[in-house]
């Protein structure tokens, strides 16, 4: 079974893994054994002889990064972390697995515990953004050099990663990207949840990877020495590395090894206690015998030294490599936005929100060394380059723009590696209907709280004649939804630059900007408060005189403020609230939100679904939106087509007020 | 450039597709005319010698399928259906390209016009959903005979569809079900939007097809003479073809072709002219000289005895065959349905209401020969095997079960493609949280108004300890602001049956169910009409002496009724309004909406994100649900934690009635 004795040491520290997480699947009944059984022996070896990281110093910037693909291995990365010697986790913690408020969360929870790299769970997350985390190495290993950034990035996944589309698009890039750093273990043990992978799939991985670029290994992965040589050759590839291990899953469990019975249930006692019987191990559940847990802890401290010398070197640095790894942004770097806004004001820019997007790009990517940005093959539409622009390729990783082809997934899973590795903040751009094909990534980011910032162009109907395919509706609303994330739509040159500010500045959650493609006008008269952060406010009219209320997002500002003009010239007074970012709005206290939207009736106005307003306007405001999908022709066209006109919110207001 | 004068009546077809789309583009001065001239050739041969189709009887059921994956080169599928003589479009609608109201939009649109087998645009869904095209023949054929279905599907494809993480789960399917009559050609054409493919991508196509089981052939797309060996060739292959199609986009312009400049602005007058001449066209803009138009009707007309021979047979099928033809489901296919609703009612039933969707297919599936079910990898979970469930092989594609594997956004797709083609109601399970990855093919089915149906199972924060990556919040909220979408949450078997009963009537839209992973008891007395039609009702409580109304969904229901008993026993009267459907309720009178709201206090109660319910509650009524992601842990306690509790609505009634 094993290769030789010399690897009698490891065969324990591998059982060790084991029996922490059967036994602490079997305690929360409920878990998944069958990877972390299966899977003991390659981490056992990665883990103990090649990982660089440090338990005492979790946040080492320069540590390899490792992320569970298959997070609902959970237990393997728990139990890791525990042997390994990290401060932040105990045996309680082990017991307490899957359990309301544990840090050992049912899948890995980024934040939750020092060791984890990213939030795992939904397949092909991991290792797609495991391509963003091996980039960013590289990025800034050629800007700042490898005495400060050179790690690699180790990644396991299991089958249901492969099969998900999203590894398609990742693989793809990192191949033609040359990411020689990024090594991925396929647990390859041919069981899915609904029973063997060839009962639905006959896919040559191996072949395909190398269709990709990838350097291929295939071993046993239950032969240690076998697992030592692949790493070893992976890390001199000049390619990214796919070493497939042929594994059993549940390895050691007699009864259910190999079957998917043992995928996702608890092993059950009687079956971990056969499986102590069959592997030797004679410790009680959550007893790790003190020669093992000292081999471990030793594994873990290999990289002590190699921590303070990269602590020294990174110093030398100074403060722009300092800030990069604190996720600061430099000083004053917003200065050049405030100019824009002002010189916008003077000249009364009128342009489209994409194209205010694009000029705040030109403004800020000079001064701010950690923006990356890029687009799904769309950058001359999203207007994703700036003045600064430069393009990274395997040559020459020393740029700011990843051109991620038609590839939104794995742009979304990406950018949160960017994010997650630290020292990048990442923007990336396609049309704001497509951000569905990478709504699991956003999800993600959102749940993780990382700052990742999608600039998402031609955001209604306003996109024209590309028809219902190429117009979003729902999209608004159902991002709105999302928690913790920040949906903007910009009225004009100030609120995109604004929303921009505020996007950089939160480095807790992500930010959509949603942008039109056509032009709009200046409405804004000041920029000396930056009013989006405040989410909703009265952007013009008289809170005390208005007969009604107008709130209105993005491009339907400007007809808000012509239905105003032409109520005015009726006599009729109301007031125009300019509605950003609903999610900051909704976070403001009572009095100011009151404030705000006024006792007078209100009326929405937002080319999108009109669900939602109602939270508002109450069930008895007129809501000016979409009901259904848009349709093929001019965009003024389709405006007047929906209904979404000056002449429909002035009689609008007129109703409301009889 | 072309390989003999054999092909002298083919040169001056594909002449005739590539003016009539550049000038339809010029004139709308919108559009993409690089594909259409770069397939042109193709697309000559295919039509002219091969397809099987009837311009007169264009819903032949056993007409080969065409799928224009890459949507965006619309004018050359409109030039094909124009010059082989649909009866549906006239040159007006060429001239008409792109304008409001045009049958001829910016992407084809199915439903504007007979020959539109689906609506494309959106990268990957085309060839993603020709497999489920591909796959209904086969099963269709394997059931009724080949004698009635026995057809190829045929697809153009692009740079981006390939690059779609969404292709590779697709294509790794088609290739395990061996599907050889699917036949794939992709234009080669080396460029995107941003420029060359080989900017962001190494990926070595043919191999990549060959590692999932595909025939391949290199051919340059220019001559015909390889075209058509191609073609025969793909035609007996034993796996699904790729024809790699080496050409130019813009194929003619002299100026433009080759680049990017090509793919998606108008050529111009000026270019096109230089086109004219070097093509040696001299017919002007939409004009088609008699001698090529009639070749193109006589290419259109070759099946024409083969539709009658068809016709003849299919009637001799009987009424089964015509009934799954024309869609209709059988006489009393329901009556299993109601008898389970009055057993459930009897026998109180209480189980998970996925377990109740299981108990309605026991009851349904027998009887519908329609229906083909399957799931993500999920099967034992989302309890989508019914006791007739047959799985679907290579070696037997006689069933009614697909395995998909770990690939939900082809699910997605592919039950598009077994929708549209007709014959099969398919309906595909996957965890709720999940269903973000296959949205965009949910929003096409949306888009198209086809009958698929979504067994989303673990429906909220009841999915316990596998943690918030698999709990949906805000997924409720984010499919109900999708147009023509219904989404059904049920709250017991009777309600699971009635949602059930809606989805498989509604053939003009999709439907998702989403179901409970925890049991819940019965709460309906009667099943005599089907309420959950009207979307919300009063299931308890006198509206006349209400002093409050509770509306919950799905899980929650059995809290209100709780809230309501508690309640009562202090002596205070509510109505509980059980909502499993808002669209529908939306959907009903003014005067029956407020017959059910009533003018109490009302509070709504729902396990998920609570945006959206303002529209029922208004601005100041209460909403029991979630503000942000759920947690690991014990389903209940996870109720208690986030607050959604009996004794929650109880002090939320109290408090709004004070």
């Amino acid at each position: 079974m094993f290769c030789n004795s010399c690897y009698s040491k490891e065969r324990l520290m591998a059982s060790a893994i084991r029996f922490l997480s059967a036994d602490a699947i079997n305690k929360s009944n409920s878990g998944h054994p069958g990877m972390p059984l299966g899977m003991a022996d390659v981490a056992t070896i990665l883990f103990s002889k090649f990982i660089k990281l440090s338990p005492n110093n979790p946040h080492w910037f320069d540590r390899d990064r490792f992320v569970l693909s298959a997070g609902h291995g959970s237990m393997l990365l728990y139990s890791l972390m525990y042997l390994l010697g990290y401060k932040d986790i105990g045996i309680e913690d082990i017991k307490n697995f899957r359990q309301l408020g544990a840090k050992t969360a049912g899948h890995p929870e980024y934040g939750h515990l020092d060791g984890i790299d990213m939030t795992t769970g939904p397949l092909g997350q991991g290792i797609s953004s495991a391509v963003g985390m091996a980039l960013a190495e590289r990025i800034l290993a050629s800007k700042y050099s490898e005495d400060v950034c050179n790690h690699y990035t180790y990644v396991i996944a299991g089958d249901g990663c492969l099969m998900e589309g999203i590894s398609e698009e990742a693989i793809s890039l990192a191949g033609h990207l040359k990411l020689n750093k990024l090594i991925v273990f396929w647990d390859n043990n041919n069981i899915t949840i609904d029973g063997n992978v060839t009962a639905s799939s006959s896919t040559d991985q191996i072949k395909r990877f190398e269709a990709n670029g990838w350097n291929t290994i295939n071993i046993d992965g239950h032969n240690y020495r076998q697992i030592e040589k692949a790493i070893k050759k992976a890390q001199k590839s000049d390619r990214p590395t796919l070493i497939a291990c042929k594994t059993t899953i549940g390895f050691g469990a007699p009864g259910k090894c190999g079957t998917s019975k043992c995928h996702g249930s608890p092993l059950g006692i009687e079956e971990t206690e056969a499986m102590r019987k069959k592997l030797g191990w004679t410790s009680s559940p959550f007893e790790i015998p003190e020669g093992i847990l000292k081999d471990w802890r030793q594994a873990g401290s290999r990289s002590e030294d190699a921590y303070h010398a990269w602590e020294k070197r990174a110093k030398a640095k100074g403060k722009e490599f300092a800030d990069i790894i604190s996720g600061k942004l430099p000083e004053n770097w917003d200065k050049t936005l405030e100019e824009l806004k002002v010189s916008a004001i003077k000249d009364q820019i009128k342009v489209a929100t994409r194209k205010s997007s694009q000029m705040c790009l030109d403004a800020i990517v000079p001064n701010i060394p950690q923006i990356v940005g890029g687009s799904a093959d769309l950058a001359a539409s999203n207007l994703t380059l700036s003045k600064v622009s430069k393009t990274i390729t395997s040559a020459d990783y020393n740029g700011n723009n990843i051109m991620y082809g038609i590839r939104e997934h794995a742009m979304g899973a990406i950018m949160n590696g960017l994010s997650l590795h630290g020292g990048i903040i990442p923007f990336g751009g396609t049309f704001f209907v497509f951000s569905d094909y990478m709504r699991p990534s956003i999800r993600l980011a959102s749940l993780m709280g990382i700052r990742v910032i999608y600039v998402l162009t031609h955001d209604s109907i306003g996109v024209g004649e590309d028809g219902p395919t190429h117009q979003p509706i729902e999209h608004l609303a159902s991002y709105r939804c999302m928690p913790n994330l920040l949906t903007f739509r910009p009225c004009d040159v100030v609120e995109t630059a604004e929303a921009w500010q505020i996007a950089l500045e939160t480095d807790n959650k992500p930010s959509i900007l949603a942008l039109t493609r056509q032009n709009l006008p200046l409405l804004r008269t000041s920029s000396e408060e930056n009013l989006t952060l405040k989410g909703g406010y009265i952007l013009s009219g008289d809170a005390q005189k208005r007969q009604a209320t107008i709130i209105a997002t993005g491009s339907e500002v400007s007809l808000a403020m012509e239905a105003k003009a032409c109520l005015a010239a009726e006599g009729i007074e109301v007031a125009v609230v300019s509605m950003p970012c609903c999610e900051l709005f909704d976070a403001q206290p009572e009095p100011y939100r009151q404030e705000v939207l006024g006792s007078a009736p209100r009326i929405a106005v937002e080319a999108g679904a009109k669900f939602g307003w109602e939270r508002y306007v109450g069930c008895d405001g007129d809501i000016i939106g979409m009901d259904g999908f848009g349709a093929s022709g001019p965009a003024e066209e389709l405006y007047k087509y929906f209904g979404i006109t000056v002449e429909e919110i002035v009689d609008s207001v007129k109703n409301s007020i009889k």
